[in-house]
Order: structure tokens, then C-alpha cells, then sequence
């Protein structure tokens, strides 16, 4: 029967895929390409230069066949690209198929190429565990993220208001506001741009302290109580899990004992 | 009857006031009106500038008549301003009732409208609960702060002191030098501000360091302990509530054999 | 009797120092003190200039005549020194009685008025409790800042054994080439410092990046670790004595059933 | 026997290693050791610097044997190197027996030298305690650091694709790259290096912002998420501990409830 058969190639091809030497000549050429992509950013002898598009093409190569491969190995076919790594790996293998002739897009296909290097989170599995752990933690964050915005926001009209006329570099308009204001929250060279606007407005002090008061210091630990809140979490519900357990086993003794006394009383009743 | 016929649109403006579309439509109006702010801190093509007072004014009259309709909708109307958020709402919707084509106020009338957006906060219950969750840790560091403050003031009456004559901008007096000292917390630029003063007093990295040691160190990781002390709090609760469950269920166990001994140990007695 | 009059009036001394009216006046000239000394820091009108030096006389005056008032009030007088809270005072107000006339001492005189601000930590309970906790923490962290002062002198030996004479002023000796370290660790302009030794040795990249990763990353974080291990203890000593009080409460009950079936054995062996 | 006898001198030899005033005196050399290093860093009068080389010699045959009488100590004398801090001593001790005359090596002997300093982390037991936790941690900080890199280099690699023409000294290829994208880490001049990239790419903040937020925000938290975990651990499995015991002690009592109540009903049924 054919579908046995095919069934069989599956199982075949799925072994192959889980098996500890195509894991590792998988790593060994993502990193070779990781390495091929650092090495064009130095001078290099004209030879290597003159090697390394053959050895693009050839890295191109394998992840298309791997990507088929893992394709063909894969038990539903059709939902293969649902799998948020699949979609990930597939992307990143047709990104790259771009050719690196093209003058005008010859930065963008260099850029393609670096994308590769991800593909080292979605191969080893510590990875993409840590990966998975930090979009949990995304929810949580979000409303801490927007109210941020709205902090950023509100500050950078106020700031692009009062002090555009003193330094439209820093200031010209809300946007090139809110990236001064990410730089004031990181204390890169912050007084710097405060004591520009103090010789204007010698109270815009507080305009600065305020907002340092409230992103780095308030919601930066805030942010850092979210993490920690995910981190915890999962130990606090093993150790819970743990107490439940011995007091499971407890609570089952003590039924044991009421069966017991029930048996004890209604043998004295009976006589 | 009046009475009944006024409670029975009361019932109706809150449907209103609680529905889906109203929430929405308020969101929007809150997010149109902070893209408006954000969108005079740009060069704008003439027809776009003549219209946005047109929409200034649209947004100002919504914002009116929505805090009217839920004055209408609150059903203990001599209470409606000593909700917190409903007080906010009323002052930032009557700030931005001032004009905005007197020269003079124009940059006042503007930051007004720019508090608009905070708006967004008292709108969206997650938020709500965000600002609620920080407003209970500040008690908690109301006595922190003060410490911190009274470190800032005797560094800074002691900068002052000795500073002053080297460099007046930066020790002046002791506000001055209280900023200055929040820069040297903030490690911006501190070594110029230590060298500067070095020169005269070679001792004097002592009076930066301690400083330093003091606040950045050691009082702000007790801020992020008194933080996370909240956050864990109300973790332990549930995970402690959970716990009480349980033993609570244990407890009725117990006591439910003890009672079905005291009647074995009766019917013993009675034979 | 003599004694019994004796220990009457120190009662009564005791009453009045810890009356609400008396710590709210000494509150207040403490933050009265802490004005005259920021005040001092400001170009003042000829009057109040004149009228410092006497306000000055009066709050010294104050501070020691409460000082003598609380050593009165205090039931162990040979004791009194021994609690670290009078000793600290005590030296405040010594201090502060140093004349501010002579020029020479002017600017110390000075500064131990400042120290008299502290003394705002010794009359508030909660700031009190606040240095308690800071203190409590510091053993903890001994062992730490020792490792830490190890790493500084590595890294400040090695830095002046080679970078002493590419930049005397950074590198010239030990100690100022710690200090340049500590500056390192706070990523104030460190990249200036690390080009600048780059340009003689393209490796010493190596010597920032491995101390920035073993102080500002590893040893903060275990600092942190530190405090916050404190504050948790508190914490969780809570925790568990409620957990141990209702565990306690069910062992209670479970002897309870021991003793009522030890009785009904013992009533059914007699029969 | 001869056997008895070595043994007798082995257990005398391990008292006196074991013994207080040898662990204090060679904690004093090691500290006379660290300090002649130091002094050497400064202008020295000739007398001192001529005393200075004897010294050394006397420190050095110190350690010598030190590490020669501590491996006579050593019970299984075979397996002394396999101890990790006997290895690390070791190496110490025989890198400083480099004579320090020959002029190229003479940076190199002084720099040995300085790692004799580190000795004192392998002496006092609490320092050696700390970092066994600080290696414990590394193992699960591996794949976080592993990510980091990753992010680092694709970066890195991008960052010289794009921004290479614009300043070869940032980004002229991977490794400097990578370098100045550390520095863009430790918010350190990082507005500088932005403004320079973005007159030629003006989205290019983008580029810096997701670099900033990836790194510095989300995986510094979990290095501390991290750090706090190992140590939390502890705290966890000492009070988890103290709970197990408790509830073994119910259990017990509960299983005795249960034999009693056996008793009573094999008593009942004989009779």
C-alpha cells in the first residue's frame, strides 16, 4: 500500500531530522554563515573574497534543502508554517535567496544573510525556551509600555512647545522630543540639555526631574517587578505543588481514619 | 411618578455611559485629540492649519458634554467630585476651555491641551489600576525620600560650603548644588564635576564617593526592595490564602473525628 | 525621702521629653537649623545677615539645653552614652558649639552645623528604623566589598603597571588608578579612557570589558541579592510563624484525638 | 612502622596548616605581598626601592613553602592539583618565581605579582564561599549570554554593513562594532555615536532604540532574574525544609492515630 509507505519515508525522514548529527551539522553551517557574514566586514586576501559568494551559494543551498527536508518530515503538512519557528526559519531562508549582484540592493541582501545568525534561536532548543519565556512576559508589560508612551508623549509636546525656539535639533517637533527624552531617561549627557533650556526658562529644572522621577526611577522598576513577578512564579507553583502533595497524602490519612471510626462505631451499634 | 421617571433615565444614561461603543468613541476622541497636540509641533500645509481649531473645538465641546453626561449618569451627584479621577477629568476638561488666540496664553492654552491625553489614563481601567498600584507604594517611600533628601541637603550645604569659590555655576548655592548632586547621582559627567574640585581640595573624591556610595547604591536598591516588597506581597497573600484553604479543609476533617469519637466514646458509656 | 522625690522629678522629665508638643519643638528648630544653614549658602539682605549669628546662638543654645534636659530624663545616667543615638548627638552638639567668629575655622564651623540636619534621623522613629536596616545589612555586605576592593586592586595594580605612562593622571599611581576604575564601573566617559590606552595596546579592550563584567554586572547584582535577602527575611519570618501558629493549632487538636482514644481503649479493656 | 610514623607527621603537619596563626600569617604575607605591589606604583625613595627586590624574594620563598609544606599536608598527595584552589595557588606561586631583572618581562613578573593578591580569595573561607556561588550562577547564565552575543553580533554585523563609510573607527568592521555597540549598552556618549549615523540614515535610531531595549532592558533583567533566583533558592529550600519537618511530625502523629485506632477495633471484634 502507498500510504504505508509513505508513512514509513515519514518516520524515516522524522528520525533523520531528530537525530544528534543533522542537529549538529545544521549548528555548524548556521555558524559557518554567521562567520561568512563577519568576515565580509574585514579587508580580506582576494582569494577568500573570490571564495566566499561560492560558499554563500552554498550555504543558500543547505538551508533550502534543510527547509524542504524538515517540510517533507513533517506529519501535517498544512500546518507547517502555523509553527511560529517554521514561519520564522522559512522567512529567513527565502530573505536570503536574494542574489548579492545587484548594486542598489546589495546592502539589503548583506543585511538578509545576517538575519541567518537567528536561526541559531530557533535550532537550539535553551534558546528558543529563553525566547518563549520573554514573550510570556510581553502581555504583562504592555499597559506599563503604554502609560510610558503616554508619559513620553505628554512631556515631549509640553517640551516641544516651550523649548523649540531655544534648540529645534533637540526639540523641533514631538518626535525628535520624545528621542531627547529617551536620551534624558538613559542620563546620557542629560544636563547638558537641561541647562540649555535653564538659561530660557531657569524652572524647566523640574521639567526634567519630574520625568527622570517618573520613567527611570517609578516604571523602569516597576518593569523590573514584572520580570521578576514571571521568574518567580514558576518556582512559587513548584513549591506549592510540593506542600499540596504531602498535604494531599495527609488529607488522605485522615479519610482512611473517619472510614475507620465509622466501621468501629457502626460495629458497636451493631451489637 | 417623577421620581421614578428620572431614576429610570438615570438607569438609561449609565447603560450608556457603561456601553462598549461610548468607551470606544471617548478613546478615540482622547487619541484624536493628543494626535492634534503632537500634530502643531509640526510645519503644517496651510488647509491642515486652519482646520485643527475647527477640531480643537469639536474635541473641547465632546469632552464638555461627556463630562456632563456623566455627571447626569452618576447616581449620587453631591459625591461626583470626590472621585479622584472624576475631579481629574472635570479640571483637565475645564483647563482646556481656555482660549487658545490670546497671544500671551497661547503656549499655556497649548500645555493644557497637552494634559488631554492623560485623560487616556483615567479612560482605560488598566491604567487605572497601573497609577492606583504605584500611588499605594508612595507612602511606603515617603520616608526613604525623606532620608535621601536629608543626605541631598547636608552634601549640599557642605558643597556649598567648600565649593562655591571654585565653580559658582555648579555650587552656587545649595538648590544649585542639590542639582548638581543629583547629576553626580545620575553619574553624568560626575568625574568633570570631581576633578574640577580636586584641583583645590585633593581629598575631595571622598566627599564624591561617599555620596555616591550613600544614594546610588545603597537607597536605591532599597527603593527597588520596598517596590518589589509590594509586588510579592500581594502574591503571598493568594499563594497564603491558598494555603488556608486547604488547612481550613484539614481543620473541619479533625474536627468531624473527634466528633464521631465523642459519640463512640457516649455510646461506650452508655452500654 | 529624697530618692522617691528624685525619681518623681525624673518621671516627670521622662513625661515631658516624650510629650508630643516636646519632640514637635525640637522637629522644628532641627528644621529651623537646616534653613539658617541653607540660608547661609545665599546672598542675603544686610538684616538677616545680621540676625543669623543670633538665631544660630539660640538653636545651639536649644540643642543643648536639650540635650542636658534628655540626660536628666534618662533613668541610667552612666549609660547614656553607650546608646549610639545619644552618642551621636551628643557629638552633634559639641560640635556645634565651635565658634563661628574665627576665620580660619569658619568654613569647619560651618560644616558642623550642617552635621546638626542629621540629627532629624535620631529624633524620627522611622528614619531611625530605617538606619537600623541599613545597618543590619552592612555585615552581610563586608565580604563582598572586600572581594570588590581585591578586583580593584588587580585591576588598578595592572592598569598602573602598563597605562601609567600613556596617562599619569589617569594611571599615575594605585590609587588614582582606582579611582579611574570606579569611574569605569559608573560608564562615566569610559570609552575615552579605553581609546586612549587602545591607541598603545589594541587589546586592552580585554581589561575593561572583563572588569566592567566582574564589578558593574556580577557584584551589583549580588549586592542587590543582598538587600533585597534581607528585606524578604523579614517577610518571610512572618509568614511562617502564621503558618506555624495554624499547624500548631491542628497538632493540638490531633493530640486532642489521641487522648479520647486512649481513653475509649482504656474503657474498653477495663469491661 | 615507618607507615604509623608518616601518618603521625602527616596529622601533625595538617594541625599546624590548620592551626590560627598560620592562616593568620599567611594572610599577613599575602597582604605585605599586595601592598608591596602597590607601593611600587609610586616614587619611591631609593632606600625603600632598594629594599623592595629583597622583599619580593622573601614573599616569594614564602609562598614556596607554603605550597610545598601545604602538599606535604595533603593527605592524598596525588589529588592535590585536582582541588581547584591548590591548582590556582600553584600556578600563582610558580608565575611570580619569574625573576623580575630582565627587562622585556618585566611588566609581565610585576603583573604576576599582582595575581598573588588574588591568593586571599582562596585563603579566607567566606570570600571562597561567595565565589562558588558567583561559578554556581554561570551555568544558567550561559544560554542568557549566549543570546546576548547573538544579538550583539547581528547587530554588530548590520551596524558595519550600514554605518561603515560613515565612521570606520566605530564600525569599520565586526569587532569594533560589537565594541561600540557595548558602549551603546552602558548608555555611554551612545546620543553621540546616533546622531552621526542618522544625518546619513535618518530612521537609523531605530537601529539604536531596539538595540537599547533588547539588551540593556529586557536581558539585563533577566541576568538579575537570574541571580536572584540562585539565591532565593536557598532561602526556599531552608524554609521548605522547616515546613517538611512540621508535617512529618503530623504525619507520624496521624499514623499513630491510626494503629490505635486498630487496636480498638481488632479489640472490639474479638470480643
Amino acid at each position: 500500500m502507498t500510504s504505508t509507505r509513505s508513512e514509513r519515508i515519514d518516520d524515516r525522514l522524522q528520525q533523520i531530522e531528530e537525530s544528534r548529527w543533522f542537529q549538529g551539522s545544521v549548528i555548524f553551517i548556521i555558524v559557518l554563515s554567521a562567520l561568512t557574514v563577519g568576515a565580509k566586514t574585514y579587508e580580506l586576501p582576494d582569494l577568500v573574497e573570490h571564495l566566499l559568494p561560492a560558499l554563500d551559494f552554498g550555504i543558500t543551498l543547505f538551508f533550502l534543502i534543510e527547509i524542504l527536508f524538515r517540510f517533507a518530515a513533517c506529519p501535517r503538512k498544512s500546518r507547517f508554517l502555523l509553527n511560529g519557528w517554521n514561519l520564522f526559519d522559512t522567512l529567513v531562508v527565502i530573505g536570503s535567496l536574494a542574489p548579492l549582484e545587484n548594486a542598489d540592493a546589495v546592502l539589503v541582501g548583506r543585511l538578509l544573510r545576517v538575519f541567518r545568525v537567528l536561526r541559531l534561536v530557533s535550532v537550539v532548543p535553551q534558546l528558543r525556551f529563553l525566547i518563549n519565556a520573554l514573550l510570556k512576559a510581553i502581555p504583562r508589560m504592555g499597559y506599563i509600555a503604554l502609560l510610558m508612551f503616554i508619559i513620553f508623549y505628554i512631556y515631549g509636546a509640553a517640551g516641544s512647545i516651550f523649548f523649540a525656539r531655544i534648540n529645534p535639533v533637540l526639540w523641533g517637533d514631538i518626535s525628535i522630543s520624545m528621542l531627547t527624552l529617551f536620551r534624558v531617561a538613559t542620563f546620557e549627557d542629560w544636563t547638558d540639555v537641561m541647562y540649555e533650556t535653564m538659561a530660557v526658562y531657569p524652572v524647566s529644572w523640574l521639567f526634567y526631574l519630574t520625568f527622570i522621577f517618573l520613567t527611570a526611577f517609578v516604571f523602569l522598576n516597576m518593569m523590573v517587578g514584572t520580570i521578576l513577578d514571571v521568574m518567580t512564579e514558576e518556582h512559587a507553583r513548584e513549591s506549592r505543588q510540593e506542600a499540596h502533595d504531602e498535604r494531599a497524602d495527609m488529607a488522605a490519612r485522615l479519610e482512611r481514619i473517619e472510614a475507620q471510626l465509622e466501621t468501629l462505631t457502626t460495629k458497636l451499634d451493631r451489637r
